[in-house]
């Protein structure tokens, strides 16, 4: 189906390592890595030299088409994964989201008609926002029938969709009898709920009471709770977003308690501060309202360094673009701005350039961060982040001398802002191969509306291989008396 | 009233500093200070020469006469304060913990009521275990006309006592408004009511389930929670029995972000390891049972180093006596077994001799711990916590070279059990005084019924006095636009 | 001699608590301390009303006319301690410098004949910059008959004063037996060696090269291993002027784990920060050349946590001021400016108005980190340190409401340079008392030449008198074969 | 030369994954990994079904026929590495370590000759005892030339091998230059020469007094003071065999900090704690004698976290045997036992039943610690350390199902003791190929004396290919004045 593709004199990036070879795409995998390889009849051949060539982006964090805080996000699951590809990005995973008391089998059947449109491929983390025996049964069938093996929580969003500690503790007690991976949004919905009336009554109304509504210990403090109930039941856990030191402290001391805890980072937390919610401008500001907010100078350098240790492992996006006319529903009230940014197209190079090119990871630790840890952790790997023959031919042309000047205007995305707007980076892609179609080739998007596949991920990823028993303290045996 | 007593040639200890003078006492208060004191006509002379005079101990957590999962602790407020004289200890702080939806103050004068009877002064901290609106108004009554400044919240107790989040949340800003000091039971209860039926699963069903269902990171995760929600609202907060590692260093670490966080541990907790558990003898075991458990070796020593270096600040015992018939009421069932444990008498002696004669403590170090902060956080100092003119006239002759064998048989204490049982300590109190009088002397008690005063605590503490203000990182107002 | 003061209507203020009383001075002495003190015929009456009366500060870390990089301070012990008086400081403990080789009494002999002049009380750190028989031999002296208590080590200064580190084992375990303190000053000097010719190989020989040349983690290597060497030897240890975060956590570690560690901190470190050494005027630049230099933002406020958590105890300046004329010998070569700064007069307001009227600080505390911990740690409290019967008339009437506005044009200090230059403080003395008399009155300096007493300081310290052993781990026993 | 051997219907194990596959080994190299590979006429066939492949042992940290405390060890290049076959180790690094003042090439030359006979394939790290400018040259030349890529620094020894800070800011510096790791041997020198007399005065002669002369904090302070310095200096730093908790720790915060510092740990150190040295019989006692010491239970569990955490990366063994009448030397001062132990036939075993079968880590994490860490360090990676095509045949086949009980009397390596003796290990090698050749079978050791190849390991390894600038504070850029 897929036309023979021939990438000749790139040096190759895997996770692992990187060497010279040219990789040969056929029917949509790979078929071939190696030096010189011989030219296929009929294969098109795409000149990688000067080049890296990396395994496709994985985006673990995104949410397209998402209804939402009464609007629905600008970005479909067409454009938002066109975006995707524009950017070197050629999978994500997105979530379901039921609401409380909706059956999980039917939102997760409304996410995947949804997605039916993507351009790429995609997956979904589900939510668990209640709890009930039904809803025990609807994590089986998902993980069982449907591929899923991850599942969400929110810790905020008090009398929407979080979930309290009974809650957590049930969900994650059946994750780990599933094989699958519980995953949190840390932040403790109370206190949000009680700083956003304090925050009202000192009179601040506008974006720059977000973050004081949401300050990092509000953060911090859900992640060491999530963190801690992980350790007591046992079960691995994954931390979405985590945006300051903080709550990557909290990662790092548990992991060196040899916990198997794993922490996503956004491409925004990483390079941008608070400051953007004091900007003048009402739609600035509010275009920068998202949960997690944007920290104070220091948390970022944070950030880079727990990634660069190992401590966080994944980047991602969070992409929910709303635009300016949604954003303005907050305009009296910073708690009705619908929370979300972009990112999904600027993720690779922004990470490329602030962290490669400062001599901050490696071109290998960046395919780690960029798709091959998510692989790893969610299962897929490495038929996903990895260039391999027998994985799929999601690939990126990477040109670390090309540069380009991000912007709301050049952008694929839909949507009218671009937090990344006027940074100029060094390093994009110059072509991507999603299942060895050329998707994206020096500017020009050939993105296909449902030429995008759901991928489904088997349960009991490595990270269940090894949950060392924390019970050498008192054997769990019965005395007899 | 009270006799004139003068105190001679002993060695006075604050938490300060040690220096040799005579203390006399008149009506119950502390006359003079000094060396080489006046003999006052009709004065009762105590030779205090080789002995250290140190204030009266402070156990800021005591249940005297407490009704707990259907039965009666043995220890009533009388024979409760009478061992507490004994042992050197000359003030509690008990609790008054109403039913949910119990009006606080009906509870409050229930157990003021009960406590009548005490031989020596006494306090209560009142429980928070439900929120309304009365519940806030009754919490300013108490501050402002009971000369209560603390109000504890029990973090575990599923199902009975246990706060949420919106519970804690708000009684802490009540607290913060009111000056008065929020204290918590860190436990998270829903792990532990998991926990249980997961133990009780495994076929354990004797007391060595019990630390298995109440592992060190339960405790932890709550006093990480509740350390943060402090945190968030600015308000100061007390940890009662500390006792393990990893909520220790959840103190440390928010010690060190400069927030005021303080910590109180257990006699019983600095000395006994989790090995009680599994003792062959289940009346043994059962005795041990108390929240959070004896935990295993390795913790011990860093709850030392914790005191040592001002991480915990108090010492106590939650004295809560049942004897063996009560405890049997959980034969079958661990968690049935009505948990509590004794130490009053015990508190001060274990506490010299494991603390100043191993050389962890210096005898001011130990009058810090055993007294005067608990006075300093409770705002009771110096009239109590000091030896200074004008001061309670609460005194403990202290006999560095007296030994003493622990034990079940010898003890002042209802209850037929002694967590000390058979340790031999050197380092005794030679003679008590509670408000000028000799209450005990040389192995003589003389506690008297209802001679213990109830003692109002003012607001605003002195750890109210420095809030800091923790959003410099944007500034709390409000942006033109 | 000194006349009878009654100072009367104020906040008395110690580091336990604060009361009001007045306050009866008499032959340098406190006298009385108590409500409504009755009015000795003759006495000088001060009326302290909305006053605070608070203990004389101590600067415990000072160079009063120090011979240091081929000139000498601009202030000697006249001009330096008077300033001191001016700013509510009565009382400092300056450096003894051997030069290697130079016999440590010979030294010590020269300083105390240059301190004569001092117009407040004074005392000596001795520094130990080499190892012999006759090293270990004058400490001996020093303590047993000179009354010095403590010892200075510069970990840094190669080729000229450092001590390498089997000078830093013998003298620390000399200090041991003799109950002496031992001090470092924790910069590792090889580094810093290398660092001046790196950066001098850059171009860099502006005052901006000298942080460079000293970073942060070149004072937290020397620190921990400072206390890393005291752990061993199990001997207590203070370490002078932290600067930066990494530093002051090494500290908090080491403390944590129950070490008798102490730490220092110059309210320069805690108020500025290192954009000084970039300013365009090489004159203000080198004015703040000092070591350790100051540190980037964000260092500051970690420092200041670090005070009100207890890991770090006292303040102080390392007064050591240079004219701009001495600093103009580092011209052309940063390594070259003579290091050092002034502060004395000005320390006790900048931490008051940044610590305490933040939030920071209680006025305890504030009297704690100014004068008493000082106190307590090199063994002159309550001699020093209090405001009791029987102490030193030491005395600040402290206006917490008269404000000032810092600079070198109205200092009493000599030097041209002041680096709080233009800093509008709230919270100043009104009167200072030294040995009873009035040396400071509103703006009116009256500091005599020579009226300050040398203090005698004895050995063992309280810090001394519990030192767990730490060798539970293996009984130090010889096992039998 | 090699025969052609496939080996069939395993389980190939890499670091980064799990999978069914046949392997193909022809002249030495691996040819071919796949599902169901044919048969090649000639090929040896391996079945190997219900056992796993993995890449060959590597052991970092070895000294054969090394000359230490005037004595030789046991095994020589011969005998160690062919044990280290029969368990599944295919090889080595050991060291080069000159005199002080002896040219660097010049002991380089001895090493090489003597490791002419290994069995299996060798490299070295060589010391750098002592600094002067042809120390610095012989490093250019040993790495330009002769494939090192690491130098190892003794900050223990004094009066021998010990590096002093100058040493090592110079030498760290100059690897900086060459491309090469710094490796240190993390004792601080003259703490142990100051505690091994103490622990002699105390009257304790025996191997008990080991420990003692080298507590925990000997090895945490000289880890974070190399860490320190490499920090600094933006150097890679790896620390071989990490002891105890102080120093793990102290490489996990360093890695929090984004540092590149890499730590190493022993088999032994990982199970065996320090009750060893106080058994009666001196000879046991004294067989255990190593630096630095097996430490009290409890740092064996934090070792094992942070290896599971990826704070340590690789597993050694510091193999260095000694016999019996060897150790005798210091029968009467532990100080003159020679230090050394063996493992180098058990490391794979023993962390495999200690690490896998606990859950503590997957199979492709002891990967990952017994040879694809080392070997991407030390930039010998996927040659080594991985089963891909092209890599060296060096290969285990691994019985998870087998069990072994180790013991002197049943090793291949010379010495007459055994650490593990006793242990009873599931999971041993069935099969070893060295080179494509089959020299471990079933309890069958084929070594060959020489057949073993020197291993040239080249420069700038991945780890140098991200050194984040670190003077982010303050831009070192000269200020124009």
């Amino acid at each position: 189906m897929s036309p023979t593709v021939l990438i000749q004199g790139g040096t190759v990036v895997n996770a692992d390592r990187e060497f010279r070879a040219d990789v040969l795409c056929i029917d949509g995998k790979i078929a071939a890595v190696g030096p010189d390889l011989e030219v296929p009849a009929g294969a098109t051949r795409l000149d990688a030299s000067g080049q890296y060539l990396l395994p496709g982006g994985i985006d673990p964090h995104t949410h397209m088409q998402l209804p939402f805080m009464g609007t629905v996000t600008m970005d479909d699951f067409f454009t938002g994964t066109a975006a995707g590809l524009a950017g070197g990005t050629t999978s994500i995973i997105d979530f379901v989201i039921p609401n409380p008391q909706q059956p999980l089998m039917e939102a997760y059947r409304t996410w995947r008609d949804w997605a039916q449109k993507s351009a790429g491929d995609y997956s979904f983390h589900v939510a668990v926002t209640w709890w009930a025996d039904s809803v025990r049964e609807d994590m089986g069938t998902l993980v069982r029938d449907e591929g899923v093996n991850s599942f969400k929580h929110f810790m905020a969003y008090k009398n929407a969709i979080m979930c309290d500690d009974e809650t957590l503790v049930n969900s994650f007690k059946r994750a780990l009898e599933l094989g699958a991976m519980p995953t949190v949004h840390a932040e403790n919905g109370e206190l949000v709920f009680l700083l956003q009336q304090e925050v009202a009554k000192m009179g601040i109304t506008g974006p720059e009471g977000h973050p004081l509504s949401r300050p990092p210990m509000v953060e911090a403090e859900a992640a060491q709770r999530a963190i801690a109930i992980a350790d007591v039941l046992n079960v691995p856990i994954y931390v979405v977003h985590v945006s300051c030191t903080e709550a990557a402290d909290a990662i790092a001391r548990a992991r060196a308690r040899g916990q198997r805890v794993y922490g996503e980072v956004l491409a925004g937390h990483l390079v941008i501060d608070d400051s953007v919610y004091r900007h003048p401008d009402f739609a600035t500001a509010a275009a920068h309202v998202m949960s997690p907010p944007f920290r104070p100078k220091g948390h970022q350098e944070n950030l880079w360094r727990h990634l660069q240790a190992g401590n966080l492992h994944t980047t991602a996006t969070d992409h929910c673009t709303f635009c300016a006319a949604q954003k303005a529903a907050g305009r009296n009230a910073f708690a009705q701005i619908p929370n979300g940014c972009g990112g999904i197209e600027e993720r690779m190079a922004v990470i490329w350039d602030a962290g490669v090119n400062t001599g901050r990871l490696t071109p290998s630790e960046f395919v780690a961060v960029t798709s091959a840890n998510a692989a790893k952790l969610f299962n897929i790997y490495p038929r996903k982040g990895s260039i391999s023959v027998g994985a799929d031919a999601d690939l990126v042309l990477w040109d670390p001398a090309g540069t380009k000047t991000l912007s709301a205007k050049t952008q694929f995305s839909k949507g009218d802002y671009n937090i990344f707007e006027g940074r100029t980076v060094r390093g994009v892609p110059s072509h991507t191969l999603s299942a060895g179609k050329i998707v994206f080739a020096s500017g020009d998007l050939r993105a296909e509306q449902g030429a995008g596949q759901y991928i489904k991920r088997p349960p009991f990823a490595p990270a269940f291989g090894a949950l060392a028993k924390r019970t050498a303290d008192l054997a769990p045996t019965a005395v007899t008396r």
